[in-house]
């Protein structure tokens, strides 16, 4: 996905949060957004979200010298879904569909997003999520390729989701490749994060080697994209694996909240929607 | 009332929509951003909203090549402000407070703000307004003073309001200087739109000298500062003027719907409170 004029706002929003997280010194707030705005304009528009949210990020960095303001939270985020780890098996294991239970429940895990909405409220929305209709919903496709694939790549989002993506490896039943961020952005999943939320007891942890908050092909790494390539499903979470790869001819499956009015036009869903998407061009 | 780290995103968000009334060329809104992106890191954070604004719109103008965008849209809320004069004449004329009545409705007048947000439901909202407490009320103090006020200066703000303004003015009964901006910007009254709406049988129309969508002192022309000082009684519409005067130590009646959380974090009340209040230091 494009990189839309409404976007621009919005990368001065998460900059002033992101930035908040680490200081309260406006002075140097503001010299962060007029690093930003500076940047901004030498950025192609033809570039996609997280290829600018991670050059972003890395001047919030930079200036403050903080490299991963979000450690304390996604450390959070994973403990608090962890702890209700055992009631979200019980959930899945006592219902009618168990995979799509727990592709319903990877979902609410994708509500977990400080970058998109610092406000959530995890009980309530796994019970929503467990009865909300998906604006779009690929399911049984996916049943049928999951049935014959023979490599399953995962790309993770945040950090806390991961506990949720575990119980939808777990369900797979079949071996699973599980991509996280090489190195911290927003709260994204990084390797840590993943192995505090046990990924590395139902699946194998690789990086896709960027820093960039979404699966942006030409910044991945040549091992990471090597077992892309040979996947033949991947399981995508998230709005910035959305960005990066809603053109993507490949038997993506596209898993997240919408969070962003932005994101749910490019779809053509309303905002809030849920959605289990396979890409366009496949 | 200095900028906010919180006016960052909006001012980009506001140059989209003003430009958007203008072109639906992307390329074009695109190159309209950048200059605001490289123009905003050159100003300083002690300059208030409305100083920024007036750039901005600068910006927008001078690239698109249009003066005055909001032409039509500000004549089609004169008209319509003006088609229901006789009717709310009439809500003033048989309530018990007239001249209470026409501050309500004078801040109804202030809901017609394309620049802060483009849904507005007019009747809806005179009905609420009419009804609804002010989150702060200095009535009394404003009765006093206008019993003794010599010289009344008249602070305009948005056209459209201008018609609901005239009402008020109407209550006063005292002869009343009615300020408006010197050059388009936003949906701001000019010296027309007072024409349009019929000020000048009531007031004698002035200009502030500037095109600073706020009244910004430093800005004014001689003209009018010589009418401001003299001045022992100035109403003041809208965010706009308050961002502008909000540390004046001069007799100022704020007279506005709070639009904006950054404006209602200043005040000390909630976002969409009606207000009346005299300045701080006075």
């Amino acid at each position: 996905m494009k990189t839309y004029l409404d976007c621009y706002p919005c990368f001065f929003s998460q900059t002033i949060k992101t930035s908040r997280m680490i200081t309260s010194d406006d002075r140097k707030i503001r010299e962060i957004l007029d690093a930003v705005s500076l940047f901004l304009p030498k950025v192609s528009f033809e570039a996609s979200p997280p290829e600018i949210g991670r050059e972003v990020y890395r001047i919030i960095s930079d200036i403050t010298g903080v490299e991963d303001p979000y450690q304390e939270i996604k450390e959070r985020c994973t403990e608090h879904a962890l702890s209700i780890y055992p009631k979200l098996k019980r959930i899945i294991e006592s219902s009618d569909d168990r995979l799509m239970t727990a592709v319903r429940l990877a979902i609410a895990g994708n509500v977990i997003d400080f970058g998109a909405n610092a406000n959530f409220d995890l009980k309530k929305d796994i019970e929503m999520i467990l009865s909300q209709d998906f604006a779009i919903n690929h399911y049984k496709e996916f049943r049928e390729k999951l049935d014959k694939a023979k490599k399953i790549l995962y790309l993770a989002d945040n950090a806390g989701e991961t506990v949720f993506d575990r119980l939808l490896i777990e369900k797979i039943r079949k071996p699973v490749i599980y991509a996280v961020r090489e190195k911290a952005v927003i709260n994204d999943a990084v390797r840590k994060d993943a192995l505090d939320a046990g990924l590395d007891e139902v699946a194998e942890i690789i990086s896709s080697g960027t820093d960039a908050p979404g699966t942006i092909l030409n910044l991945c790494s040549e091992e990471f994209l090597k077992i892309y390539r040979s996947s033949d499903l991947i399981i995508s979470k998230g709005q910035g694996n959305y960005e990066g790869l809603s053109e993507e001819n490949h038997p993506v499956f596209f898993l997240l909240k919408v969070k962003c009015p932005v994101i749910a036009r490019d779809i053509g869903v309303k905002n809030g929607s849920i959605i289990f998407m396979k890409a366009k061009n496949k």
